[in-house]
């Protein structure tokens, strides 16, 4: 079996591939540049694939990055959030149709290369905050890469999300299960030196690691209000 | 209403734009340069734009051109067949997953510019070779848009396909009444001087206008065999 995967660097989509791997896939994995302030995950994305033996190709889509305009996470001129992901603030972290995008791109990928399917590490977690991380949506890009490759790619040829109704905690478990080594992961939107740990993904990335009982070796800038997590 | 229309420059796209204009949709163009071979078609798509006074967005998508390789429309080792479309040559014009990649961008230009909709003028003509102008796909992206942009983006959200069901002939009919100038459009898979008349668009472009009894200003480099259809 031949799976392109997403992953970003981060540390469902580097799960997912280690997954995938303990699976006994080959492996594509295909990365983003769209001119995210975190593109320092995408040298996480190319750790992972080396771990893994993995083909990496990183899509180059700065280009068309001020047609996607108005998230924190590609403009210098928005801030992002500090806080929970669960919150109205965390809106503005959207990437318009980011997903559908990068599927499409990948799906496209893994027709020329004579892939089986295409995988992607959306999780439980994310359905709250953004709509192309939910099951119907994922449903329906299933169908459109089935659909519209027909003859040109294997029938069974789709679009896989195997953490699509797991918490990022269970994720935490997982992927300490299958040995990931976490210092390789990239979480903070902010895309500084070390995770700042307060902005929505690396409080997440906290929360995980905590309530799956997983240590967490990831050096934050800011510890956490609570005083726990750590 | 405001649709983000994707515009090739060639025969059925502009048609499209044309008759959404002639709705009163206010209209954003946006074409792709993937590195075809008859990028010449942008600026006939970028003349439609400036006809209808609408806004005109290029997405260059060159830089992932490697990544989606095997057609002979981005690939200058791989000849542009002569002949009709339905014929197995044909799939090699093929590019793995193109529309749903452009429908997905179109839809985040459309997310980011506050529009109502994305339409796309793939025709039922297309049917046979490309997996990714039928109504099933069609059906599949338009929910993937919707659902994918949930709360983003206007309830109504969506793709509208509105040729789908309607054969290039009746394109040239419905263009004519429009008032559409056929010589401000380009459909060659070649990207000559002019038109080439032999392969597989020319083809279908010189027929549809012979069968709906509208006149054909185009220049063709060569006429062709059957001898009617000029």
């Amino acid at each position: 079996m031949h799976t392109v995967a997403v992953v970003s660097g981060g540390m469902d989509s580097v799960t997912l591939a280690y997954k995938l791997a303990n699976d006994g896939d080959d492996l594509t994995l295909i990365s983003f540049d769209y001119g995210q302030r975190h593109r320092k995950e995408l040298a996480f994305a190319a750790t992972c694939a080396e771990r893994l033996g993995a083909t990496h190709e990183i899509a180059d889509l700065t280009s068309i990055n001020r047609l996607l305009a108005g998230s924190s996470l590609t403009s210098d001129e928005i801030e992002v959030p500090d806080g929970h992901y669960a919150e109205e603030s965390m809106k503005i972290t959207v990437v318009p149709n980011r997903n559908a995008i990068m599927i499409s791109i990948a799906a496209g990928l893994a027709v020329s290369r004579n892939a089986d399917r295409v995988a992607v590490g959306v999780h439980g977690g994310d359905h709250f905050i953004y709509p192309d991380c939910r099951p119907g949506f994922a449903e329906a890009m299933d169908k459109a890469v089935s659909l519209g490759n027909e003859g040109f790619a294997p029938d069974h040829f789709g679009l896989i999300t195997p953490f699509i109704e797991v918490s990022k905690t269970e994720i935490a478990r997982i992927g300490d299960e299958l040995g990931v080594p976490w210092v390789e992961t990239w979480s903070c939107y902010k895309g500084g030196e070390v995770h700042c740990g307060t902005c929505g993904t690396c409080v997440e990335r906290r929360e995980a690691f905590h309530d799956a009982g997983v240590s967490d070796p990831t050096e934050y800038l800011a510890s956490l209000e609570s005083g726990d997590g750590q």
